[in-house]
């Protein structure tokens, strides 16, 4: 793709033979699938209509912020609160391919709901190349699975329609430039959410202290950029682990949860390495942590492992 | 104490005060155990006998490394073949506490036979005043408790000696100076040995995993102190943790083990720092401990927790 201009025309002809009725669009708040939803509202109106899905595992502050990134992007969009029943189907659960399996079911029947809400039987996704190329190989491939075909069960009424799926990330940023749609501020957020980053079983309690955690991670990361402590890193986050450790509290020993910090470089998230980090960074993040988290979380952990033999994410 | 020579005089008469007839020394090849061996062998001479344990739960060459340090420090002793016996008793367990109750019961269990086997009624052990006076606080005391008053049950037929007991580790070192006792060429290795280095189930196959990364840290850390690289940490190991990630190898994903390495400062082990650590080795003890146990450990963590809030070990 050289010209946005020229791609965003096909796209919008493309999006109106591909959806005769209405639409909703899987909206993540992420740029691809603002990217999406964008189009799909150009092109179809009010018959698209963005769903953004807050289920419970979603970070500090994530609903407002999306919001404010749909508004800058001139964007309508409902959002559906459904963290009881993304609790509730993993519940128990600790295999993280049942979790993905799992949220991504829940993620479909919403959608499914809320297409019959709308009287719409397309389901428009910001999928794009990489997602489907790089398949079984790195781990984005799997986050996204809930938003690709292989997520949609054979059983659905919806059928999918993927405006971005021939681009690159850069090529999705120059679309995006196209429409006017702004930077989003802050790195992109898997879409299982926290619960990738809670290792073992996902309740509200344990999702609660990797919210913590990653917001604790994500304002030291950026203010060590801005202080020009370190090079913006490609991803940065937290993981609340499924390990219990002893820690000191006062005068008594008490059993506590560990959290993994990581930090990555890289170029494409095929291969990655671990960020060479200052010592006062990493003190003032496992501080910070086992503070918010007194009593919680004794133990904090930079992860040194380089992609391979590590992935980007925990699990 | 003062005087070293006036203090081993006077350990010497106590300890045949207090054995009248054979003794076992609990020797675990550390400074404290060795110097109350040696002791009780200058005392008793034939009468006690060093027993040095191997519960399968020890370091990579551990049992020659005593072994070599022993004779050096001219003192007789038996190996106890126990490795069966510790691993029947660990399985299934993964309460730390329990682990460590379990541990300190086959402690005892098998000097109870080994002292029979001696026709001896008393039990020789090397603890100081850190092991008691930090009763509950540090996480030595624990460790040592199987070594302690506490680990040897009512029923038990034997009587604890302990001829160091009022001794602090400098004091000791003096003692063991006084002796001809060389300096242990390696760190302080805790009582239950690589199970508290085994974070969740305790198996064969685990243990050997623990061993692996240990021994790599031990090496890697040994030679960046020799390179001049960082100084000499107060304690540094690895452990391996009960946590499943996903891993690359190859052009797969598959799910591994993690290993958390922990290298702290401290002057007292009472209050510890995680050491400031060159990229460089951090690097070096990752991509060894994922290529010496590639396919089963896929992720390296380097722990960043200064103590408190968390303890110097992981459990």
């Amino acid at each position: 793709m050289n010209d946005p201009a020229a791609f965003v025309r096909t796209a919008l002809d493309d999006l109106r033979a591909k959806v005769p009725g209405n639409a909703i669009v899987a909206a993540s708040g992420g740029i691809d699938s603002t990217t999406a939803a964008v189009l799909a509202e150009r092109a179809l109106g009010d018959r698209a209509r963005a769903v953004f899905v807050d289920t419970g595992l979603l970070r500090a502050g994530e609903v407002e912020r999306v919001g404010a990134f749909f508004r800058a992007s001139h964007l309508a969009y409902d959002v559906a609160d459904a963290s009881d029943r993304f609790f509730a189907t993993l519940a128990g659960i600790t295999d993280p391919e049942e979790k993905r399996r799992r949220i991504g079911t829940a993620f479909i029947r919403l959608f499914e709901e809320e297409a019959a809400r709308h009287g719409a039987d397309r389901l428009i996704q910001g999928t794009i190349a990489p997602d489907w190329i790089e398949s079984g190989g790195a781990l984005r491939d799997t986050i996204k699975t809930h938003h690709n075909v292989g997520g949609v069960p054979k059983d659905s009424k919806l059928t999918l329609v993927e405006p971005l799926r021939d681009l690159y990330k850069d090529e999705v940023r120059a679309v995006a430039r196209q429409l006017g749609i702004p930077e989003p501020d802050r790195q992109p957020f898997p879409g299982p959410g926290l619960a990738v980053r809670v290792n073992g079983p996902v309740t509200p309690e344990r999702v609660r202290r990797a919210r913590v955690a990653n917001d604790v991670v994500e304002s030291e990361i950026e203010r060590a950029v801005a202080a020009g402590e370190i090079a913006r890193p490609w991803q940065y986050f937290a993981v609340l682990l499924d390990a219990r450790t002893v820690g000191v509290l006062g005068d008594n020993r008490i059993h506590g949860e560990a959290v993994s910090v990581r930090v990555v470089e890289s170029v494409d998230a095929m291969t990655a390495t671990a960020m060479a980090m200052p010592r006062a960074v990493l003190t003032r993040i496992a501080e910070r942590i086992t503070r918010q988290l007194s009593g919680e979380v004794v133990r904090v952990l930079y992860d040194i492992t380089d992609k391979p033999p590590g992935t980007i994410e925990w699990e």
